[in-house]
C-alpha cells in the first residue's frame, strides 16, 4: 500500500487512544454498557461526530449515529459501524476500532470535498456485548426489528430492567419497532481478529465469509459424593469421571469436524464445575457448558447428536446419571453477502494488501444486520490473537489498512448502487 | 448373637444421641475441635466417665482420658477410643460411636463387677478430623511422640497457635514429650466404616488389616486463556483437554491396582478447577489435586510413575506446559495388629456374627496409636456408605454388636496378656 493514505491513519488511532482514556481507573480498559463512563464515551464520540459535520442522533434501540447526507436521498444509506462498550477487563479495540474507523471515513470523504450519492452513517451500536441485563447486541437487535419486547423486560442483577436503561441512554422503548431499519443498502463493519489467523499467516485483512452461529450446551452428571478413602473402584459413581470422557469426546468430535472442512466449526468445555470439590470426596456432581460455533447448522446438529450419544455412554460407564442436555442458547450463523465481500476483496487487492477469507467465530454486530441489508466485515489482525484483555492490541498502520479497505469499498459501492438504483428505475 | 447382650445397647445408643444433641444449631452435626461446644461436649463426657468410674484427665495433647484401675498395675493399660470433633455439617457417628463404645465396655465391666488385672483407659483424642489447623489426629500424634514442636506453631484462619489453642483445651504445649506413652499394651478402635462394603455383602463388623496411607498430588496444566469462538482448532492450547485426559488416566490406573489385590488401592481426582472458567473462553489453567490412598506403598510408586508419564503425554498432545507434580501430603500406610485381629476375629465368630477383614481407605487414630503399641480396629456398617453428612447412619443393634465383639476382645486380651506377662516374669 502506498504511502500517501487517502485517510488520516494518526487522527484514527487518536480517536481510539483518547476513548480508551475513558476508562474504569482500576480495571482498564472498561467501560460497561450503560454505565456513567459509557455515557462519557458516547457525550465524546458524539462531539466528534458534530466536529466531522456528522448529525448526531440516538434511534430508539439506543444507537447512536453520525449522518452525512448524501446527494441523491431516495437511494437511502450507507452504514458502516461497530460498538464502543467494553467486557470488564477489555481492551482497547474490540468495537472501538470499527467505530472509529467510520469516522474517519467520513472524514476522510469530508476532507476531500467528496460526497456520496448514498447518506453514509456511522453507528455505535448499543451494547454489543453481553450486558448486565444477559443480553448482547442490544441495538443491532434493535435495528434489525429483533429486539422483542419479552426482552425489554429483563433484569439487570439490581433489579432494573432493559426498558428503563433503555430509556436513561436516550433510547425510546416505547416505540422500539421504529428503530427497525429498511434503508440501509449495505452495511460494512471493521473488527479486530480476536483470533490468531491474521497473525500467523502475515495477512492484513480479513473477509468475513460468515459469522458462526453459537449454541451453548449445559451436561449435568450426577453420581454419589461418596468418602475417597473408604469407596473401593468397583463400587464408585463418580460424575467428574463421565465429566472428563466428555471433554475428550467434545475435542475429538470438534477436532474432526474441524478438519473436514470447508466450514467452520469449533467447540470448547470452558465450565466445568465439581462438586463438592473436596481432595477426599469422589465427585457426586459436575456440571459442563459446551460453546459450539459454526458457520454450518448441519455440523452443530452432527456435533450434538454424537456428545449427546457418547456422554450418555460415559455416564453409564460411571455408574451415574445424566440429564437431558439444555440448549442455554442457540444463534444461527449469518452469512455475509457475496457483492459486498467480492468488492472489499477487490479494494484489498487494489491497494496491494495481503487477504484472506476468513470466518469469525465470533459474534458481532454485522450478523444482525444481515437481518436486514447486505452486510460484509473486515478484520485486522490481533496480536497473539489476544480480546477481551487489557493485552489486545493490533498495531496503527494494521487499522488504518482495514480502513481504507472499508473506505474505498465505501466509495466502490456508492457508484455501484447508484447505478443499480438507476437501471432499476430505467427498467420501470 | 444371643438377645442377652453382655453391655446395654440402649445406654450406649442414648449416649450417641445425647452428644448429637451438642451441635450447632444451624449446621448439624458440627462440633469443630477446639470450639466451644466442643469444650461442651467434652464436658458431658467427663461427667458420664465420671458417673461411671472412670477417673477423668486431660494429656498434655489435649486427649480426653477415662481411666480405671486394674488389678496389676504392673500390667500396664489396654486402651479403648476414639475422638468426639466432627467435620463441618458432619455425622452424629463418625468417632463418637468408638467413644462411646468404649465408655459402654467400662460400664458392662462395673456392672458385671468385673475388673481387669490392666488399667483400662477410654480416650476421646483430640482433633482426629482437620482441623482449622490445617493438621488432622493432633491428639493421636501427641500420644505417639510425633506431634513435632514446628506442627505446634502451625496457624489457624485467625492466627491463633495451635499451642495456644492446645492450652485452652487443658493440653500442655511445654510438656508434649510426657503425652507419649510407653505403657499401653492394646489399642483397639471402633469406628463406622465409611464405606458400602459391610452393606452390599450384608455383614456386621469388619477387622481391619491395615489403614490405608495418604499422598496427595497437585499437578498443574497451563496453556492460553484464547477466544473461544475465533481460536481454531488446531491452534489451541487447552489445559481442560490436558486435565480431562489425565482424570481418565487416574481412574483407569487406579482401576488396575486396585482389582490386582491383594491390596487395597484407591485413587480419587476431587478438585479440579479450571480457568478462568468462562464459557466463550479456552481453558487456560487447570489444577487437579489427586488423592492416592493403599495398604502397600509400592503401588503408590508405580501409580505415581505411570501418572507423571501420562500427564506429561497429555499436556504435550494439547500444547500446554505441566508443572512438576507436587505432593501436598504424604503418609505411610499402618498395618493393624495380626494377635489383636486374631482375637478380634475369634471374638465375632463366637458371637456368631458374619465378619470380614477389610481395609481402612480413611486415616484413624489407630493409625498413630500403632506406632507405640499393638493397634487394631472394628468397622460397623454405613448406611449407603455415607459420611462426613448429616444423613450418616448405623443403626443401635450393628453398633452394639462391634461394641460386643470390642468387649469381649478387652476381656480376653486382659487374661493373655496377663499370662504372657506372667510368662515373660517366669523366664526372668
Amino acid at each position: 500500500m502506498s504511502a500517501a493514505l487517502p485517510l488520516d491513519a494518526d487522527r484514527l488511532w487518536g480517536d481510539i487512544m483518547a476513548l480508551a482514556e475513558i476508562t474504569e481507573a482500576e480495571r482498564p480498559y472498561t467501560r460497561r454498557s450503560f454505565s456513567p463512563l459509557f455515557q462519557k464515551g458516547r457525550a465524546w464520540l458524539a462531539d466528534r461526530f458534530a466536529a466531522s459535520g456528522l448529525a448526531a442522533r440516538i434511534d430508539p434501540a439506543g444507537n447512536l449515529i453520525g449522518r452525512a447526507e448524501g446527494r441523491a436521498p431516495s437511494l437511502g444509506v450507507i452504514a458502516v459501524g461497530s460498538h464502543s462498550d467494553t467486557v470488564p477487563s477489555g481492551g482497547r479495540f474490540d468495537g472501538i476500532a470499527g467505530v472509529a474507523a467510520g469516522l474517519e471515513i467520513a472524514r476522510a470523504l469530508r476532507d476531500a470535498r467528496l460526497q456520496l450519492d448514498h447518506a453514509l452513517e456511522i453507528i455505535d451500536f448499543l451494547a454489543e456485548e453481553p450486558s448486565d441485563f444477559g443480553l448482547s447486541c442490544i441495538g443491532s437487535r434493535g435495528m434489525a426489528g429483533v429486539l422483542e419486547a419479552n426482552m425489554l423486560d429483563m433484569t439487570d442483577p439490581r433489579g432494573g430492567t432493559l426498558r428503563d436503561a433503555l430509556r436513561r441512554v436516550g433510547g425510546d422503548p416505547d416505540c422500539i419497532a421504529a428503530a427497525r431499519r429498511h434503508d440501509i443498502k449495505a452495511f460494512l463493519e471493521l473488527h479486530i481478529e480476536q483470533g490468531i489467523v491474521l497473525e500467523s499467516l502475515s495477512l492484513d485483512v480479513g473477509i468475513v465469509t460468515s459469522i458462526a452461529g453459537i449454541r451453548r450446551l449445559e451436561i449435568v452428571f450426577e453420581g454419589a459424593a461418596d468418602h475417597a478413602g473408604t469407596t473401593p473402584m468397583d463400587l464408585r459413581r463418580d460424575a467428574l469421571v463421565a465429566a472428563a470422557n466428555t471433554v475428550v469426546a467434545v475435542r475429538h468430535a470438534a477436532e474432526r469436524l474441524a478438519a473436514e472442512g470447508p466450514d467452520y466449526f469449533v467447540a470448547t468445555v470452558g465450565i466445568l464445575n465439581v462438586e463438592p470439590g473436596g481432595a477426599n470426596v469422589v465427585p457426586g456432581r459436575c456440571r459442563l457448558v459446551i460453546d459450539v460455533r459454526t458457520t454450518n447448522p448441519a455440523l452443530t446438529q452432527k456435533f450434538v447428536a454424537e456428545i449427546d450419544r457418547d456422554s450418555k455412554r460415559h455416564a453409564e460407564e460411571a455408574r451415574v446419571s445424566r440429564r437431558a442436555l439444555v440448549a442455554l442458547s442457540d444463534g444461527p450463523p449469518a452469512a455475509c453477502d457475496p457483492t459486498l465481500r467480492t468488492r472489499l476483496r477487490e479494494s484489498a487487492t487494489e491497494l496491494g494488501l495481503r487477504v484472506t477469507d476468513i470466518a469469525s467465530g465470533a459474534g458481532h454486530d454485522a450478523a444482525f444486520m444481515s437481518r436486514i441489508c447486505p452486510s460484509a466485515m473486515v478484520f485486522v489482525p490481533s496480536r497473539h490473537g489476544r480480546s477481551h484483555v487489557p493485552e489486545e492490541w493490533t498495531d496503527r498502520d494494521q487499522i488504518a489498512r482495514g480502513a481504507v479497505v472499508m473506505l474505498q469499498t465505501v466509495k466502490s459501492l456508492d457508484r455501484s448502487l447508484s447505478g443499480d438504483a438507476r437501471a432499476d428505475e430505467g427498467v420501470r
